[in-house]
């Protein structure tokens, strides 16, 4: 593990993502892709399309200092895209048009008038709200649609707002903040391997488990239940592990899930490692 | 709307889901369910497996006074499963083992050694570990699986407890926290239409939904930017209503979707409502 973690939390906004309409790949794809470059996350939220609501699960986030906060959704050009009015709301700054990201929409909408998306090119109200930015913030350039991304510091961590476009929040992710995260994990080596296991419960693994997770506290060991069918038990276990040497987490990871798969064996259990 | 709204917070449990490993399609099934059965979500936060963790997002899910508090995940038999551990220790209750709780566990593992799926029928520590509960909880059988649900009284707020495996967590939702939920939010209709819209930018349509918003307070709209291609822009917007009675509800939401249709087919976007 890296010596200062990189704490992350992910607020993803959206009331169809709480009324279950929409599942929230957004927050899966945000921790995956973080995880990948070095980054903790120790927390995913989700909150609806309201201002206070939005302001107040914010200084929630900042209170417990983590490195960086990214806010998913809500920065669209229509009437519930609060999630700029709630930063503004929650850590009192204006909301203020940025010219750079103002530039950025004038370029996407003469585009699309070009190309004959919009009748005609103009800067209309609703256009201009997408370049209304928390005061001190720097947009963030959207390579796939029109709102810009937000990066605002908030002295020692580093708030990001991305669209809820999963398109465009991928873009803005892979452009911009990526580099950004990946700067302050420096390299981070993340290994896994999987343990299928047939014949045996996972209350009889328990105790087994226990063990080799007290011998090798470096390696995080799940252990996954896939149902009992025609009288078979079958359960997933997965081994990961994290190090800033390659070598010594492939070592550690194949250890533990080795000696795993030779305890369960003894005990009845069927085992394929992959 | 109904008068009285029981509010849910949703938490699920699992360094699973914060690593991005795992979708979490557990909280998506619980807020469709909650919000089908009348209830309203209003938050939903995933949190690791973690004592103090777990601890902490229970007190603070209690101070904003919900009526539910609905947490899947970690109950199983493994060292990793400590939501109980949480409950306990984020609202001083001691872990005792529960005698009904200890009899659904004996007949599951009773059944399961007649099927030959367990060599030999014994309560061993990691099977009683799924037996011991928050003092005064009641559990909650498990049809599918062997960890049962968790039911506690917490004065205005019902905590339920259920497990991550997601059949055993909708099994256990179906068989006896529905009746719960539902008993208390009584009869809520809800009732959608969706309008497809191509031709027209999100930001052309801003100003146009503001005003049927407006005009339909009771009505949720929500658009869904679907990308541009071939020059042409894509849009879903979604209208939806809750309400007592439900002729209203279909009327309200009907006409909202109409006015807005007739507004952007006015303003040269082609709309097709189903």
């Amino acid at each position: 593990m890296p010596r200062e973690e990189q704490v992350c939390e992910i607020i993803t906004v959206g009331n169809e993502l709480l009324t279950g309409r929409t599942l929230n790949t957004n927050s899966q794809w945000l921790a995956e892709r973080i995880t990948q470059i070095g980054g903790f996350v120790r927390r995913c939220v989700v909150v609806r399309d309201n201002v206070i609501e939005i302001a107040e699960i914010l200084k929630e986030a900042l209170r417990r200092n983590p490195n960086f906060i990214i806010v998913a959704g809500g920065l669209g050009p229509t009437y519930d895209d609060l999630t700029l009015d709630g930063v503004a709301k929650g850590f009192k700054r204006r909301l203020v048009v940025n010219k750079r990201a103002l530039q950025m929409l004038r370029t996407k909408y003469r585009q699309m008038w070009k190309k004959g998306v919009i009748e005609k090119y103009e800067l209309t109200e609703a256009r201009i709200k997408m370049a209304r930015l928390p005061s001190g913030a720097i947009p963030l350039l959207n390579p796939v649609g029109t709102a810009p991304g937000v990066l605002l510091n908030l002295d020692s961590c580093i708030l990001a707002c991305l669209p809820g476009v999963p398109s465009e929040m991928k873009g803005i992710f892979e452009e911009s903040l990526k580099q950004v995260i990946a700067e302050r994990t420096g390299r981070v080596f993340s290994y896994s391997r999987t343990l299928n296991v047939e014949g045996i419960v996972e209350s009889s693994i328990a105790p087994l488990l226990e063990k080799i997770v007290g011998r090798f506290p470096d390696v995080y060991i799940k252990s996954h239940p896939q149902g009992i069918e025609g009288g078979i038990s079958r359960i997933r276990i997965e081994f990961t592990g994290r190090s800033r040497t390659k070598g010594r987490v492939k070592v550690r990871v194949s250890k533990a899930a080795q000696e795993l798969a030779k305890v369960i064996r003894k005990r009845g259990g069927s085992v394929e490692l992959v």
